[in-house]
């Protein structure tokens, strides 16, 4: 038996019926022109031939006469029907049975008797494309480096048929850290511990990181129906833009990608919660994980992540004024990020890498005073077209995890010529998160449209 | 806030990842002659608009400042969209499909946010069939109340197309035991806590009625593959047969249609038993609740369910020799049931309709000691074809909860002209359950054949 490090301990321990701890990714695809009506139950066929296991998908939680213990067994007879299964979309098999399914899928715990992953191979769509969710747990993996597993079982290549799956990918360089093994977050953590002392050390010290940057901020964050206590059953909500769109809005307004994303999912938190009546008369805040590798190249730890908090001042009507205030919040903070220490900075990425570090720390999950209002994360993604088996990735949304406390966040990535929001919300205290995807939009459009 | 009973509170308290306490239903059906390809979208649609709700199916557990108690609140605000959703099955839309979509929906968590129940409408089937998945929390109805309950939304006319759904059924004679609220299993435990005191002195009293009945037998009940702790994931497989093929069988061997049913399960264990190279020497003992309602008609407490021990003399390679120990075996126990004490008698009753009050009782559900090896349970059906929405029911499979010790077991009732059987399994303690079908239909032909 292997012990589990304290870390994925604690994602284990915390994990109950109403705080899943897995993250999920929803791909669309296009199956190529040759595919028959049988294909995507063929390509099933062909995925469960795929017996070999690298160790992490062996991994599960050890149980010694019955009672689960803190540590992994590598399972040695995985039932690969139970982890890969089909699904199918009711008629018309369009976008809402598609989230409907993706929603339900995305509620449910993953058997701790196994290897804590799953994927579903969804047919059933009217338009003939089909899809694939997959499910990990954050003891074994982070988000982004799920993403970048799944991304490495596809190619640029159309014509390509090797039909590879994130548990039996060729090895690449060892200290490749794509490997499962080495989550981004996994090792961070690691090497942190061993600077900070201890969980709550590095907690602390993440926790006076993120004060010096709210200094910055005209107020603190106010309470919003994101920041409660939440339920079970999540809704998922998916939508893609054309990353063209946003380009030409940073051009035309001296902004960056980021900043426009950023200036979307605020004109739609603002949209969403007039909606509701619900929008709070101080600015919500955000905290966007960012990488300042580019601007701080000849600093050890190669690709660093930073927490920023953004004021998205929610408050003000004007989207201009509202984009100029995010590039201001986010300036300013990134120069605070420049000044902390070194440890300081370490324990910040950590954070942004784990959703459940965030949930150890009361002073920034407390739901009667929230540092920050929702996560919005704009993970790095493909810049071509991918393939995967001949079927071309039409859209790859991540799906990361409602917190006590956050009850929704924001996720996308570029996938070629798109960018793919996966929004992710506690069915219960968020209704009709739909409605979002309308407000995206329309914060787009403004955008465009206010120069 | 209304106070859960203690019974119920034990079984909101005893549900964890790995137990779920909900009871299920598999029903299929033939849609209308007339019925267009929108005909399952648009029933769903149907059985949306019926937003009143019986009290039971507005309960929920109630959370005061967000931790759980044991009491109940009626949820005011019912999202009906949530808990009736549709599904489909992948091509070609047959029986592994459909059994593979129903596992892993009996194997999830009800939403304890939410009222304990949830409806599936599943279409998607080659034939044009299309079927009903549904699942109550055990704190709210036991099994056989649950078959009623679904029973009461059907109707013999064929032409009839009131849609009637389980939370709205119009209301009958205010002592009908089958209204929700007065579930078999609830009052009947509720009678007897006043009668014995407690629930460990219920537990007691059952035990000791339990064990009079072992003096009969001929060895103690044996270890098998099924009297072990239990992971979460589920397999259920189903099947019908035709009554009139079982009746036959009892004509000529001077038998009841349940001797014959245990005969055909007592043959399918062997079987499956067998080929897994895991048959116990000893004879497997199995616990079978029967109604002595009819033999016992001056009694008071009218519908008298009781526990019989049941020697399946799965030792025995002979068929027919098996039947007749099993005939002896439940003439004994039946014997022995007539001479307990009133208060003894309704303890054992009140454990048959309740797969968790047996988890209660050590002595009946050791992994060590197994009192019997497996319930066996032949619950009362319709006589006559049933429509539904002008829909007739194909076939009707009931589905029951395993237990650490009860890995599987056994829930068949009467459609009709058919006998529908569900078996439920723990995944990973009983694998290839679907083989079991196969050694039921061997058991039968072996009895037609043996005489």
């Amino acid at each position: 038996m292997e012990f589990v490090s304290p870390i994925d301990a604690l994602f284990l321990l915390a994990e109950s019926r109403e705080h899943p701890m897995h993250v999920g990714g929803l791909m669309l695809f296009e199956p190529p022109e040759d595919a028959g009506p049988d294909y995507v139950r063929r390509t099933h066929e062909r995925i469960l031939r795929e017996a070999s296991f690298h160790p992490t998908f062996r991994k599960r939680p050890a149980t010694w006469l019955g009672a689960p213990q803190i540590g992994w067994t590598q399972e040695s007879d995985i039932e690969l029907g139970y982890h890969v299964r089909r699904a199918a979309l009711p008629r018309p098999g369009g976008q809402q049975q598609l989230l409907d399914l993706a929603s339900r899928l995305h509620s449910t715990l993953l058997d701790r008797h196994r290897p804590l992953w799953e994927m579903h191979v969804i047919e059933g769509f009217g338009d003939g494309r089909f899809a694939l969710y997959t499910k990990m747990h954050h003891a074994l993996i982070d988000g982004v480096s799920g993403q970048r597993l799944m991304r490495r079982t596809m190619t640029e290549d159309a014509t390509a048929r090797d039909l590879l799956v994130p548990w039996n990918l060729p090895r690449t360089h060892p200290r490749n850290t794509d490997e499962p093994s080495g989550s981004t977050f996994g090792s961070a953590a690691r090497n942190l511990l061993s600077a900070a002392g201890s969980v709550p050390a590095l907690a602390r010290t993440a926790r006076d990181a993120l004060l010096r940057q709210q200094l910055t901020m005209p107020f603190s964050a106010p309470r919003t129906m994101f920041n409660v206590p939440i339920g079970g059953a999540r809704r998922v909500v998916v939508r893609s833009w054309p990353l063209e769109r946003v380009k030409q809005v940073a051009k035309s307004t001296g902004s960056t990608v980021n900043d426009v994303v950023l200036a979307m999912s605020a004109g739609a938190l603002r949209g969403f919660l007039r909606e509701r009546e619900a929008l709070p008369d101080k600015p919500m805040i955000a905290m966007v994980p960012v990488s300042l590798r580019d601007e701080d190249d000849n600093e050890p730890g190669g690709n660093k992540i930073c927490a920023i908090l953004c004021n998205l001042a929610t408050d003000l009507a004007d989207p201009f004024a509202r984009l100029e205030a995010i590039k201001d919040s986010m300036h300013r903070n990134k120069e605070v990020y420049r000044a902390l220490s070194n440890t300081q900075a370490m324990a910040l990425s950590a954070l942004t890498l784990s959703p459940f570090a965030m949930s150890l720390l009361p002073a920034l999950n407390s739901v009667a005073n929230p540092a920050f209002n929702i996560v919005i994360s704009n993970v790095s993604g493909a810049r071509e077209p991918l393939y995967w088996n001949g079927a071309r990735l039409d859209a790859g949304y991540p799906m990361s995890i409602p917190l006590d406390g956050q009850a929704a966040n924001i996720t996308l990535t570029t996938n070629g010529a798109n960018l793919d929001f996966g929004i992710v919300g506690c069915r219960r205290s968020v209704p009709h998160l739909d409605r979002i995807l309308i407000h995206l939009d329309n914060a787009l459009t403004e955008l465009e449209e206010s120069h």
